[in-house]
């Protein structure tokens, strides 16, 4: 039974955000377009193959979950995830949905990740942790590989990777280094890790002496701990500007690179890739604040008096 | 600005369903891979390509809403939608999400369609009113395309699609018959109409004197007004056994297909697809009741006996 397939996701051209932002080669990777709406299938695809049968497990409440639930309902694995008892009913619904036995720890994340490292030790099941697994980039630099070929080989000056333990970003790097030791490209594009202000642990790092050091206990959680407002109102104008709805911390990419262009750390003509990693889809309580509101009108011929209104 | 790309959608062998039906040539057509999350993209493709720079506008609550919410804005134009002022905040958000312009019609579907269709006469909008538009069923055809393509041309014997006012169905078989009167198939699959037991009009229309008659007013509205329950049930053993994650609507042909398996009207070892028309991620409310539920435990050793008495 194979897993369900990538089949690549979408390089858009995104021709009314190179307008707005007056880049003439901008382009947006798609990964919500996988088959769980996010990057984390190119890493559970792997998982799912290497655990040779075996019983799957994960410690999330987001992406890696939910991909790995799925990918484990196509090739039929048993599947166990521990939650902390606090994870949003919404994202735990897709887990449940796909026969994933979910395990509600009564505490942190940290200790839903410590009881599921235990428990693979325990029952022999094949662990699928981010940051734990060291096969799980092979499967995550596909994006890397994907846009070089979808570029024809002209790959990126930049790209722009939202960035929580650095595991995608990793995955990136991979890729392009494959195709570069084997000549396929001349270079190997600046890679830059947008993180959120809240969880800075590689930014400090990378700003201080190369040692990534511990920040709070939520940035070893999935995605990114994005400061919520200000990535909402990023992926509100990002939808707005290319039609792609993406997660917030999804988003951080556009919010990077809104960052590089008021310091004038990228040019206009460059070639730059925002990578958006997963769907909104799956935190519309989160973009509730900021998507905007209806506008509540009456029906019939009162109704349409209102409608001119408001249109001319 | 084109609009964003169909790309092709998945065709799966779903290997895990064909041995737990005893079917040998069973496929799943996973249109919940579309740009928007559901087949209406391939309609509102063609709605903002022929709108020529107009603004478009479309009265649901539904897939055709945000499908068109979203392509309005890769493209760049204006769109306007009128949702009954009970629509769902969750699908509505993604229409704000998107730029659109929601008008919530203090009435029934029936009030907003209509307050649109005067709207699009008024101001000269572009109306992508599924069922008013006869343009849409060649997007809607593509699917049929793929399927013949995906195929090898080796077209399946049933098609198993879910039914509402008939739009889909009418899709798919004009994808097939184009490919067959140009010589590139040699038969047109039968195609199954799924309907949900409380909005059956052209099931009904098929079994009596052929004249689609209205049922009720819900019926005209998006999806296929799902008896909610029974599919939702449809909707979680799908996902169990494929991990595509259907809207209940969209897990329909799987009802049907078992209501034909059980009634003898379609043999096992036939060549049949599935058609899931769209993501259960936009209808997380509707399957909580059905998905089960999480297991709770302690943190630390409590928490490890515990799973050792659930996992054994």
């Amino acid at each position: 039974m194979p897993p369900l397939a990538i089949g690549g996701t979408p390089l858009y051209a995104v021709e009314r955000l190179r307008s707005y932002l007056g880049m003439s080669d901008l382009w947006l990777k798609d990964d919500t377009r996988n088959p769980s709406a996010s990057l984390k299938d190119r890493a559970s695809m792997i998982a799912v193959i290497l655990a040779g049968g075996k019983t799957v497990a994960c410690a999330s409440t987001g992406n890696a979950a939910s991909s790995l639930a799925v990918q484990a309902a196509a090739v039929g694995l048993p599947c166990y995830i521990f939650v902390p008892y606090n994870a949003p009913r919404a994202k735990v619904v897709q887990l449940l949905m796909c026969g994933a036995t979910v395990f509600a720890v009564n505490g942190s994340y940290d200790d839903a990740f410590d009881l599921c490292i235990e428990a693979c030790d325990a029952f022999g099941w094949y662990n699928r942790n981010t940051g734990y697994n060291p096969y799980l980039v092979e499967g995550k630099k596909t994006v890397g590989l994907e846009i070089a070929e979808q570029l024809a080989w002209q790959v990126p000056d930049t790209v722009l990777v939202p960035t929580g333990d650095g595991c995608i970003i990793s995955g990136v790097y991979r890729g392009f280094e494959d195709f570069y030791l084997l000549g396929m490209i001349e270079r190997i594009p600046r890679l830059v890790a947008v993180q959120a202000e809240g969880s800075p642990a590689i930014v400090r790092a990378l700003e201080g002496d190369g040692v990534v050091r511990a920040c709070e206990a939520h940035t070893i959680a999935d995605g990114i701990s994005v400061g919520l407002p200000r990535n909402g109102t990023m992926a509100v104008q990002l939808a707005r500007l290319t039609g792609v709805f993406a997660e917030p911390s999804g988003a951080a990419s556009y919010a990077g690179l809104l960052r590089l262009l008021e310091g004038g750390k990228i040019a206009r003509d460059e070639r730059a890739v925002l990578l958006v990693t997963g769907s909104g889809l799956k935190s519309i309580d989160v973009v509730v604040e900021t998507a905007g509101s209806v506008m509540p009108i009456a029906k019939g011929a009162e109704g349409m008096e209102m409608v001119k209104k408001m249109v001319q």
